[in-house]
């Protein structure tokens, strides 16, 4: 049985009040709040057991060590990782898709190379690729939503041509909740000999995620989305794919040996660690995703499909109000115009004097707001610690705007 | 009066015992402890005062963002930087140097053109070059040091040709202590139409320092090191340099507009700090910035002074130990190897066993450690709490190696 009440407890960043009013934070899509488990992990470590890693012979080296490679295998079990080693250590999905992009796909892709995306990726998962767009003549193939925010995977496999290289789309848009069915599209590019790289960012958050099943070849999370330190993340690589890599950063702890007209590079995954990690942040991502294990993934996916549907329901009751994807499966993600509001950011400053969190703007994703026709949402995003109550806190406070601006 | 004692009880780590003696912490060239300033500050913001940066409205979300732009500005004094636009967040030295080959040097540089380089440079300031030997034939041109370590300034002057494009040398060798006169190289360097990038990961710990009157382009300090967070970091960029500058990493935030086949960037120094950044890790290093001006610069560095002193009078007294380095004015590092020990891995875990904490290894620069001759070194590199009486604990647990090696 999840209780929400008791979870709640854990965060003790959700017992404070903000404007006079509780704490309701459904701004989880931009990031998540921490545990005291987490907290507990990074002033430990801070205070108890922190030294430089892996080079290191002496005791607070060796266990700073130990504590952050440790976290190698909690990761590749969270993701379904076949080895140890497809996990790298990343500050975060940007890093990743900059890695990807740097590292694997420039020394790769050749003018008149294509790359499909999805209209609903987040810039992370576009910017990488506009670089390869502005400096090496790469082309970016846009596959579009349905109306209800949908992305049919056969979409995206008409959009593989001859020329496609990668295909790089989310499994769970930041903005709709629209979870896309990323296996049909990988076993497709697979059997085509195309890459593939998975947004992970919102999805790990909320449902088991599993790699090996999905079957790509990069799959990139954040850690400060996962309930853990901000800088902190992973990226999955699929074995193979490395000895197709070059390096990306260089510096410390990726080479072998650093010589004046000569450099040679460590193995997987260190090569694409350049330099003194996130050290701290990385143990407060293990204890994070323990901390998600403890409660069970598929529990946390169904309090938040009873969110979604309390709030889909509840939401959907309010006339005044248009909400922007209703894909089936959807995570627990709303964005919404409100009519008559001028600008979403007026809502997000109404309903935050009720003491709700919730984000307005283009949520990094402009090439959907053009494709939905609007310049910027309001975004409400439920974590594993939010309430039905919430909902109501919400619905309130929106239809305090209504009366205000409709 | 610089109370060490005093300054050690702010360090929670120091009070705890290794190996069943107390921690005696030699490894401040791989990283430093934390105070608990810098531990208050992490908890504070992950427990009551966390939210995404920049793009939210709502009221956590725009204290976390006070909170960590309020660091741009403790950084630019800290540095000197006459701008606040000047200092760009970095998760680290290794990301600053590759930030400044991919985005500055890579779109700039042709086969042929040389980057000068000291010989004691750290593998952050030699591979991310090395990148551009190998994928554009750049030449790297290395200046020797002195016997005792020292750095020529006019050595350096002297290998800058009409092909050289960069110089790019540390203000402080992390192996030798040697404190290199950059101001005298910038100058020249600047006379010549010469870029500038200066390693600061070890001198901004130790003495005052000031980029406006150093005169360089670029500027490098890592956050652990500084007694902050793992994962923290600045890079000075000379405000002229970032109209030559594409960007790094692409994401959100350092963008103005995306759109299916154009993208348009948001200014510096946004432009080249791209995603969600490391909020919690920058508010750290704010903290720990702020702990050290409160000790004064000055007078760390006087009291580093005394330990240095008193460190090369005691070693420099055991006649069976070589000690690398001893230009004038160093800092409070020592690299050493013992007559007779096989390997300085030998001394690292012997002396560990008395809860000394030193580093053995190539400290990550391995053309050094060629120019020296040796394969690797024991290095004892001190910071702000350290105290003579361990320089007399590191004496006996060195006396004792000599022992069972000697």
């Amino acid at each position: 049985m999840y209780d929400v009440m008791k979870v709640r407890e854990d965060f003790p960043i959700l017992s404070r009040e903000v404007n006079g009013k509780p704490l309701v934070y459904l701004d989880n899509g931009a990031s998540a709040q921490k545990p005291q488990a987490v907290i507990d992990a990074v002033t430990r470590a801070y205070a108890h057991e922190y030294a430089n890693v892996h080079r290191g012979l002496h005791y607070l080296s060796n266990l700073a060590t130990d504590r952050y490679e440790a976290v190698r295998e909690t990761l590749r079990g969270f993701l379904g990782a076949a080895k140890e080693e497809e996990i790298l250590f990343t500050t975060g999905s940007t890093q990743a898709f900059n890695l990807v992009s740097y590292g694997w796909a420039a020394p790769r892709l050749e003018a008149g190379d294509e790359i499909v995306l999805s209209v609903m990726e987040h810039h992370a998962n576009i910017v990488p690729w506009h670089f390869l767009r502005e400096r090496q003549g790469v082309v970016l193939k846009w596959v579009e939503t349905a109306a209800d925010g949908s992305l049919d995977p056969q979409a995206v496999i008409d959009a593989m041509g001859p020329r496609t290289r990668l295909v790089a789309v989310t499994h769970m848009s930041n903005v709709l909740g629209t979870v896309v069915d990323v296996k049909t599209i990988c076993e497709a590019a697979r059997a085509r000999g195309i890459a593939t790289m998975i947004d992970g960012s919102q999805s790990a958050v909320h449902m088991p995620v599993n790699v090996a099943d999905i079957g790509c070849d990069f799959y990139a999370v954040t850690g400060h989305k996962l309930y853990g330190p901000s800088a902190s993340g992973a990226l999955y690589v699929r074995a193979e794919r490395y000895a197709e890599m070059r390096p990306f950063m260089g510096g410390g702890d990726m080479i072998r040996e650093v010589g004046r007209d000569v450099v040679t590079y460590n193995d997987a995954p260190h090569k694409f660690e350049a330099g003194t990690p996130g050290i701290v942040q990385m143990i407060g991502l293990g204890a994070a995703v323990e901390y998600m294990q403890g409660l069970g993934m598929e529990n946390i996916a169904a309090h938040e499909a009873d969110l979604r549907d309390y709030a889909q329901a509840k939401l959907g009751g309010l006339n005044w109000l248009d909400i922007q994807g209703n894909a089936p499966g959807k995570g627990a993600i709303f964005s919404f115009t409100l009519e008559g509001a001028g600008h979403p950011h007026d809502i997000s400053t109404v309903v935050d004097r009720k003491g709700v969190a919730v984000r307005a703007g283009h949520h990094c994703a402009q090439p959907l707001m053009e494709h939905l026709g609007v310049s910027a949402t309001c975004r409400a995003s439920f974590g594993l610690y939010n309430t039905r109550e919430e909902v109501d806190v919400l619905v309130d406070a929106l239809e305090t705007c209504h009366k205000l601006f409709g």
